[in-house]
């Protein structure tokens, strides 16, 4: 028996742990669920006779050491700021690791005595990132062994409500970490390149400047640009790339519309509102507005922020019931994020019924044989329930494939690794097709922002 | 003789010195002027025979404890940040101290240690911080002791270019430190009190959010909101105000094509611009723009800003040569706010002839014997040349003023104070009118925002 110990029971997990369930004969695995929560460890673990739950809080140096050093392979689905201490044990002990976040700077200093030791610790192989690099980086390498040169990468994700739960105005509800959505962009201008100059985003004009995306069998997208469209040319081999942007996915118009949040100053989380908590819903608005002792919120509102009267954007604004003087905040000292946060909370909250997709776009502009051209590459994963939902799967499949592959001694690097390998996104990328997540290509005319290659 | 130790012979020290050189007999003062440079010192000293020049490195505890300890009061100049280790010399040897800048919070940590040994640390005593407290701080004063209730205290003040000089299309140019003025407004929203309700406004709406004034014999301003215009309400004694805005002016039409910059993101300081040495005017304009391979840089702004064809605003862009593909930047690693102050000040810097002025305009509404009135009080100060400018006047002279009142036990306050008090705000601007540094006051009907009581 090999012994998987997964740490934290949180929303990704479930998908995870039936997936090594499902093998754990075949394979001779022992699942340990390790979470600072015995019941939330043992109702994932269910009845399974191979699976085990275990209380396992991070911060308790003795039972976290006792756990790794038991284990044969450490998967961490705790939040990104909590690996370092397991990856620390797990060098200590010699485990590989498996994890969906980004690289923290003190995850990436381990990676010389990472791979000194010959381990693994295999990081960002969930979905954006994970999905997103192993798909982009599958299309790009195929596209360089032809002898062809990269001249432009487009890629786009969004987590949203699934076609048959689209039922609100704003074809948006939270299928993720909700405040990440309410302070999406900010931080700093948006970054990118464009024909090879580099372009700059700010936040206040970030959902203004979205470019539109149709998915075949699932009608037209929008998407506004992430903060830094950069991070990932030197690790994908593209710095001499012209066109490098990479985006998130919504519906269209909702971008138009949720600029009137950032417009009123809504969205801010650097300062907190006086009274917050008395005040009603339609305080709030009024804080943004100019007073007056006569005009409505609404007129203010549609004024300053010159909203026609037959916009519809006015619909969606009035489905979030913010102009509600009886509504209360009823948060102390909170920013106008987390009151936002609470006011969209009530209409966008999944129902029982609902489900997610995850809509991912890649384009991939190149020049061979003298002559540009160019692939688009989508794929769409839609949640079953609100267990095995898209996100839920998209994170869970791929960290649990890596990690039996890494047990099987099947995957031959070392170090502090992201899945932009082809020995590891290769046999992944076809697995995760047996469970409904599949690319699909387009060769197309290129359509870059310059094709004919005038002289600006 | 009495020995006035001056540390920092800045901008504003000119004045300050001739001050009390022109009274060094009467009082019997010799001025001692300490600088980093000797050279600077002793220009600012000339040839007067009660003034002496000394080097004066703040940062050398030995040389600064002897010249403060020989000093009967000490007046720092410096920049705000270095004032505090004179100050702590002076609480060890037992001086005053005068300085214009905001009482810093560990000079306030200070106060009971000051009043304890009977001395006075008096700050915030030049022009905004400065005249504007003493000023405001009379007539509200004044208000109470009639048993009125202040109901709106509005307060603007704007540091400008004279009339006379008054000689490109934005009405302005850079008559202090430029970058204050192109980072003005960042760190967050603009909060004040607006009938009784808080109002923000976000960095991005700021610059559209004026309000106008009009000074008799000077014509119309507009003012835009301080970041915090409720810093000084409960030091004014204003708890129960119902309005309370503190704002900046410039003159009319400057705001809206501010605008241009903040939209763009051009005034951004938290980032630095790729490849900024090297790049145009037109380039840095372009980075902020979608690229285009045949539109050009200016129809893509005016379709971006919504910029009409026949709008002026796009003349004052035009003024500044924003558009030049052959003016290059030339600053390595530069935030965009570093290159736009270069930019601005080809064009904004004052020739030799010009000369400057600062207005200030306070508006005062109460309650009084069940009537609500309005006093509108005013000052413009103009700049007699270079080096006798309005802000080297209005910063110097009080700051003169009450070092001599100080040292002649005119004043009685002790600990660390800014000038709030009658018996050191009413000599002073008494004394400012031999100066030409006066308030014009005017009662008028009330025009608060809410004059008749109607309920919103």
């Amino acid at each position: 028996m090999r012994n998987i110990l997964v740490i934290g029971a949180g929303k990704s997990t479930a998908v995870l742990i039936k997936y090594f369930q499902d093998k754990s004969i075949s394979e001779n695995l022992c699942i340990i669920i390790g979470d600072i929560s015995l019941q939330n460890a043992e109702k994932l673990a269910g009845d399974h006779p191979n699976t085990k739950a275990i209380v396992l809080d991070v911060f308790d140096g003795d039972s976290r050491q006792k756990a790794i050093s038991e284990a044969d392979i450490v998967i961490s689905m705790l939040p990104a700021r909590f690996h370092i201490e397991v990856a620390k044990d797990c060098l200590k002990f010699g485990k590989n690791i498996v994890t969906a976040s980004y690289v923290s700077p003190e995850m990436q200093e381990l990676h010389e005595d990472v791979k000194r030791k010959g381990l693994l610790f295999m990081n960002e192989i969930g979905v954006d990132p994970g999905i997103d690099h192993m798909s982009a980086m599958q299309v790009i390498d195929r596209i360089r062994n032809k002898g062809g040169k990269m001249i432009l990468f487009e890629s786009f994700t969004g987590g949203l409500v699934a076609p048959e739960s689209d039922s609100n105005l704003w074809n948006y509800k939270f299928t993720w970490n909700p405040r990440n959505v309410v302070v999406a962009g900010q931080g700093g201008a948006a970054k990118f390149l464009q024909e090879g100059a580099y372009k700059y985003i700010p936040y206040h004009k970030l959902f203004r400047r979205t470019e539109f995306l149709e998915v075949e069998g699932y009608g037209k997208f929008e998407a506004y640009a992430n903060r830094n469209s950069l991070k990932y040319q030197s690790i994908y081999g593209l710095d001499d790339i012209l066109t490098l942007y990479r985006g998130t996915i919504r519906r269209v118009g909702f971008s138009r519309a949720w600029n009137t949040f950032v417009q009123l100053g809504m969205t801010a989380d650097d300062y907190t509102i006086e009274n917050s908590e008395n005040m009603s819903y339609r305080d709030f608005i009024n804080s943004f507005l100019a007073y007056s002792p006569t005009d409505s919120a609404e007129l203010k509102l549609r004024h300053y922020l010159k909203i026609d009267q037959d916009d519809i954007m006015w619909e969606k604004l009035q489905e979030l019931d913010l102009f509600n003087p009886n509504k209360k905040v009823g948060i102390a000292n909170a920013t106008p994020a987390q009151i936002l946060q609470k006011i969209l909370t009530d209409k966008w909250s999944l129902d029982p019924e609902d489900k997610d997709m995850i809509v991912m776009y890649h384009k991939f502009g190149y020049e061979l044989d003298g002559k540009k051209q160019q692939i688009d590459a989508t794929m769409v994963c839609l949640g079953e329930n609100q267990t095995y939902t898209a996100m839920a799967r998209t994170v869970g499949l791929p960290v649990a494939m890596v990690a039996l592959k890494i047990l099987n001694n099947e995957v031959s690097l070392t170090g502090v690794q992201i899945p932009i390998h082809k020995e590891v996104y290769d046999p992944i990328l076809q697995e995760l097709e047996d469970y409904d997540i599949i690319f699909k290509e387009k060769e197309r005319d290129y359509l870059g922002y310059n094709p004919d290659g005038v002289k600006g």
